[in-house]
């Protein structure tokens, strides 16, 4: 009776997927089990693994912070996913404190870019890093994180990567960060 | 395996339930098919109805406009949801155009407030109306309706109930609108 949104997502872990992992490193908070295989499905196309080892769930949404100007400027530089360059990529899954959820909307956009500068962060790394946010913590079946967000360049452009998550790693915004785990993947060349 | 949310909620209408219906308006858009009583209930004490006229699906999150002395003054004058004295409802149910979605969130909060008042609109009728906002648009179980806004009050305030609607239906934010459904109900001695 019910139907899927089309926009939701499914992470599922496990031995299956084009995304071979490489590394889980459990940033902050408790662990996510390893893996050695993810797989990114839209809902409705979900395969099912037998066993797997585990799998969040996240829905793209409507812009909370970016301005007009910021938007342009984001539109007018960044890439798709899928890029066939694009070989690595990164799942960052991030959990913030109930602290964070008791601001209101001008303080948090005050502390994410007047204070930390996020999207400025972001912006300089554009159009190498392709980036796409799922937000989870407003979905009916509870999940374990806030925000999945997925990454994808190219394999000469990781220590780039890294720069910007260390970038932010040090702003005043993951002050409110709870819980952290960072997956890194190659794509696998499936036939 | 999976955990609903604590902050899910389901409206079903149907032949049970401790709210009668006594009216269903629709206001904007498709409508929804008519039914004499209403349950709310948490996702996981929900009681299945043989044959449900139908169902909404809604969840409680953070605040999405106001500021912090917006959100200190309506904390202050805000009542519970379930005074004894507050034996009618209404449930709004909303879908906003797509092009509100687009919309930036300063753009939205300046339509919402700076132009609509929307927030002072409903300060002014507090403590007299209870309400409480549930977002849907986010769920996974795609939902026909983005808001369901529910709210309580004593008999005797229908009509500035009727007044708070009409303010807000003649702002620039329900331009917006393109699908409305009022639901007004009493509340029934249940023994």
């Amino acid at each position: 009776m019910t139907v899927t949104s089309q926009r939701v997502f499914n992470f599922t872990a496990g031995e299956q997927g084009p995304w071979q992992i490489q590394s889980t490193t459990n940033v902050a908070g408790s662990p996510l089990p390893g893996a050695s295989r993810l797989e990114v499905t839209a809902n409705r196309r979900e395969r099912t693994q037998s066993v797997p080892a585990w799998r969040l769930q996240g829905i793209t949404s409507n812009d909370r912070y970016v301005t007009r100007a910021e938007k342009i400027a984001l539109a007018t530089r960044q890439p798709e996913l899928g890029r066939s360059s694009a070989t690595c990529a990164a799942l960052i899954a991030l959990r913030k404190q109930p602290a964070w959820w008791q601001l209101t909307q001008d303080e948090r956009r005050a502390i994410l870019e007047e204070q930390s500068n996020h999207i400025a962060i972001g912006m300089r790394y554009l159009p190498t890093i392709a980036r796409r946010l799922y937000h989870c913590r407003d979905l009916a079946d509870a999940q374990p994180f806030d925000f999945i967000t997925w990454f994808e360049f190219a394999p000469q452009d990781t220590n780039a990567f890294d720069e910007l998550l260390t970038a932010l790693r040090r702003s005043v915004e993951w002050h409110f960060v709870e819980r952290e785990v960072d997956i890194r993947m190659v794509q696998v060349d499936t036939i």
